[in-house]
């Protein structure tokens, strides 16, 4: 592949959506053709699939799992792969670490079904990197609680069903993120999200700088 | 499991809908508790799904199959099971062997990983018997454009996306069928379905028969 795959991952108010959509804005400037994906989400499909997932209608634990697995299966076949292809930077808010850690650690789904499922609906395609903003559950659900009394921030918007689940739920999730770290030290990174938004971004620069070609992943007109 | 559990399985124009609301209307009358159940709906997050499915935006091939399981997995957990488990008789409009049929010989997508992906979902719950109404494609498709035609009929409905596809598909899809048919001589039952639909009414009706238990399945007002 040409181009770069990056993904955030890590638990609710962890910085994900700020991060990652700074991380685009340093590479523009620098002349990277950027394309930030969320999941689920990012194609039609999976938009639908999303509009689903965040209401308050019913889905059981399979459902749900089969539901973020084929709005990735979408997303890679018809976003990430073609992109990757003609040499872009792929940034992803959330892939399948994310389907590892709430599905399998949080609900408690077995562990190999889910690779299964991810080989299948990935074909194989995994980040390059993971960036893992691990943050105390506690600190980021008073995050995300913040956030909702403030709505004239744009990312403003009513708790969807994972920030309804219990803390301890949030801590198991946590564990299946630093899990997925340790298991994985060449292709993911855990930065420790409990800084300022400023000394994360940096960090995050540090991690991803080295990943970065030099001349021939820019735009023709840069 | 109490009750028992009916699929009908087949190509388009096959008869499916007619011959399974015959059956249930026969069952009703003999006082039996009857669930009638099509695929993919039947369920919130199932007509939610089919609703994509069936109009024309893009799905890739995997997602596709991934929505089926995901529908399959709600209507067993929430609908199926439980009303086995108190003794109905369940009568479902396509189950696995249609994903086998369509997505594997018709779409062609591996035979192994539909099986692990209908294992998931049904959590191993599979019909007591199937009744598969085979047709030969050319016959059965007439039979759709002639429903079509006459949107008096209550069935009357716009082409879907498989009504669409090529002969060629069709074929492969009523091979699948057969195969599975012969695969599992136990459990599935082939029926001619170019003849009357009084006629394949009896020759379902002498099927499914001998499979009712006597009264402890009806109604306690029967």
């Amino acid at each position: 592949m040409a181009g770069v795959f990056i993904a955030f991952e890590g638990g609710e108010g962890a910085g994900k959506s700020t991060q990652s959509t700074l991380l685009a804005e340093a590479l523009l400037r620098q002349d990277y053709r950027v394309v930030p994906i969320r999941e689920p989400g990012s194609t039609p499909l999976g938009d639908y699939l999303r509009n689903y997932l965040i209401g308050d209608l019913p889905v059981s634990d399979i459902a749900e799992l089969l539901m973020f697995e084929a709005s990735r299966a979408e997303l890679v076949a018809e976003r990430i792969r073609p992109e990757l292809e003609t040499g872009a930077v792929v940034i992803c808010d959330r892939f399948a670490g994310s389907t590892i850690a709430y599905q399998g650690y949080g609900r408690g789904l077995d562990l190999e079904k889910i690779d299964l499922l991810n080989n299948l609906a990935t074909d194989g395609l995994y980040p390059d990197m993971t960036i893992l903003l691990d943050i105390d559950p506690a600190i980021g659900l008073e995050r995300v609680n913040n956030r909702l009394f403030q709505l004239a921030l744009p990312m403003g918007d009513a708790p969807d069903r994972f920030e309804e689940e219990t803390m301890a739920f949030h801590e198991r999730v946590r564990r299946g993120f630093l899990r997925q770290a340790e298991r994985n030290l060449d292709t993911w990174k855990r930065i420790d999200a409990n800084h300022s938004i400023d000394a994360v971004a940096a960090a995050i620069w540090a991690v991803v700088n080295p990943l970065l070609p030099s001349q021939d992943l820019r735009l023709e007109t840069g």
